[in-house]
């Protein structure tokens, strides 16, 4: 457990809610589920699927929603808030604050003499750096990474083990990469030529903004001409393909497996399921919500959440699929009207 | 070809079967498809899809099923048992015993000095090995791996080339894992506070049983408060995705591309087709069969094989999926009798 | 921009195409797309999707196909030709020329005394190279990269940074490989005891023919007995997985995240989408297109594109489809049928 704590009044203010029913100079030491949590723990409900938990667990303080009822049972303070979750995220934060550079280059690192890497950076065994890359203070670059010529990387990033960051792929602030991704392979593009696939040299560059996070082994493609762009805070999940001109707007959030056409464009603040896909060349407006394994063949113009293969509203899809499931019994019906006829 | 050999006798001693029309002492020096099998060595048929092979094949010896006919046409020996293809599994382990480690450390491999390396060890070219890390007796870690701090390797694990175990990963015994997986990457854990996602700091970890197999790039994702668990004996093939705190109970098979969301539990003995999916938080009981293609969006409480998405019963699924491919034929009776009305 | 050019005549010569409306001397320093090109850029119109930037484009000359109507507000030249996607990747890779060999060894690779490493290879920083090995003249093998024992690497070939080559694996020559990828690891084999499942040790290895490219963390394994086999000219996309002793078939071309189960044996020229699959022991013919997200679980016999899961000709699961989204209404139209007879 970690030797950080924070009285019930500083838990209160760090995740601006409002304590109920216990001492504000009690302390807590860290943050756990409700079935682990020690009395010394804080814990949260923000999945009613765990309500259950509430009888037994041993925490001593607890996140509520403003509009969960307050349990009868209980024998722990609590703290209400709009936002258990965010709480939860808040607090972990400070008993869990994200790994810091030691400012050291192991001795197995390889830099290029061209290189610029600002101070504090923290470069750890078997890294590769290439010509002319760049890499911003306090970033810490993972055992095994590979970064090659003409890369950027920001402030205050974190790449984790063995990610590649090829050719010309530049990173803003604050951006983590999850072990084994990569940035900036070739997009998929060959031309026949009535005998073979001629390749198409792909030399467009991977550009990340501030505040990405990269799942581990996602694929992102450099740009055949223009750039492959990821916007501002979007958080991609684990095994994501986004092929070559793929445009994801600010906010975006997409679970593992999805997989981006060429030249889809994504708008802001969308969330994709796992499994999803979206084909070549669509635009997705801002604010869609793209269905776990759904196909999206034709731009999403609408706000709202879309489904199925090829996908549809979401409200419409599960009308069809319940229908779909009900299909031996409506074919019997069916039947049953054709033999009446007779 | 293998320099070992074994008597008629002794293959049907190794896979507890009963030689027939055969001299016990003569040999076989390997094991074969029945296509490419030569006059010394074994051959077996597994699958009815390849019984036309065995009227050409130039096997001396051959595996068969307790319940399978005997070839007419046949010059070869054979053995009667009941599994034909783990027989085919024994005997090539016996042909082909897995990798023995040289108990060599690569110069080129870097070791923290708080490390604890057991005896013979093999550490090969580029690998690095963080704080606290404990490796077992005979354990093999390939080139390029990466372990971060608190890693726990059991005894006689194989880690192949560029894998990445994330600080705090623990690993059983007799362990395989194929190159590229990453194991303890974090969860995809974040927390809207109405202008950005704001990371969960994901501290628990990956704890994998004894005799576990990972496959190629696949991606385990470390707990967000308690520990993602993959239980004895589980199989995982080639780039599949594990989010945070999900537990897989022994000795379940899942085939490349699955997807399992977090806090997913799934039973022991369970097999999971490619491409398959299941949503958070489901619990899926022992010894259920998800179809390839699946997305499971419930819990799955009785035994037996689901399909489709929304997953159902396999056999309703099979019916209303045959209806779905009649839809078109569907469409015009229904339209004759609209039709008949007017 | 690149220091190289060529006159609008070299242009017309290398594409095969004639030149209209512009002089013959004019030159050209590069190639960018309709909205991005400047005026010493040539441009191309290859996805109609992309007619509108043909009105502000800057660019003075213009790759147009032969069927395409000449835009009358033109004030570029233009190039008449067949295929004008296939003369932009052909000015591409002259002005793009791909990477070449600087025939260094960086001082630390590691390179197992008994390999044969031919002239001009280029080895990177932190590179492995096992026992036997074979390297052919002029490839490149990036930083990172796990070459095991008993590789066979052809000549001009192209290995991006921690690809993983497993034991006994032949690439031929002109080969692509992306960044991440793992080329024979061990096939999902295992056999049931009754209490475990029993490794099958996997002996087959990965054959790959000249001029094939894999993309980024796509996962090939080896063969069980006999080889995986992938044709020349075939190209991957990321994410793919090909299970062992698959076979493909030249200059078949494959989207991200496809999957392929074990010993399917495709034809050539064929064509898979995204996050299609293909079961296990199937055959499917020469010149076969498999929509994405399509699941093959039957032989395809027939040329032509199927689609579907289980996977039917298009044209008939695009009707099907499209009743599956009218379901709610085909329902409306059927109880009213019922009401009616009432």
């Amino acid at each position: 457990m970690s030797e950080l704590k924070l009285s019930f009044a500083e838990v209160a203010d760090l995740v601006s809610g409002e304590l109920v029913g216990g001492k504000a100079e009690l302390e807590i030491r860290g943050v756990n589920s409700l079935a682990q949590a020690s009395a010394q723990e804080l814990s949260f409900l923000a999945n009613m699927k765990y309500k259950a938990d509430l009888v037994n667990t041993k925490s001593a303080l607890l996140l509520l929603s403003m509009d969960c009822a307050v349990p009868k049972y209980s024998t722990f303070a609590f703290i209400r808030l709009n936002n258990p979750y965010l709480g939860f995220a808040l607090l972990q934060r400070f008993f869990h604050p994200q790994m810091q550079t030691t400012a050291l280059h192991h001795v197995s690192a390889v830099v290029d003499a061209s290189a610029v890497i600002a101070e504090d950076v923290q470069l750890d065994a078997q890294v590769s750096i290439g010509k002319n890359v760049v890499v911003g203070a306090r970033s810490i670059i993972a055992a095994g990474c590979v970064l090659a010529d003409d890369v950027v990387v920001g402030e205050d990033c974190l790449i984790r083990p063995n990610v590649v960051l090829e050719q010309g792929t530049q990173l803003g602030n604050r951006v983590i990469i999850q072990a084994g991704a990569v940035l900036g392979s070739d997009g998929f593009g060959f031309a026949w030529d009535g005998q073979a696939y001629v390749k198409i040299p792909q030399v467009g560059k991977v550009i990340i903004a501030d505040d990405v996070e990269v799942g581990a082994n996602t694929c992102i493609d450099r740009g055949a001409l223009e750039n492959t762009m990821i916007g501002q805070g979007v958080k991609l999940d684990n095994l994501i393909q986004i092929a070559h001109n793929v445009e994801i707007g600010a906010h975006t959030v997409i679970a593992a497996q999805a997989a981006f056409g060429g030249s889809a464009h994504i708008g802001q603040g969308c969330q994709f399921g796992a499994q999803s896909a979206v084909a070549g060349h669509l635009k997705l407006i801002d604010g869609c919500i793209v269905g776990a394994k759904a196909g999206v063949i034709g731009d999403v113009k609408v706000k709202g959440m879309v489904s199925g293969f090829p996908a549809v509203p979401h409200r419409h899809w599960l009308k069809a699929s319940a229908l779909f499931n009900r299909l031996p019994k409506i074919w019997q019906k069916i039947k049953s009207l054709t033999d009446g006829e007779k």
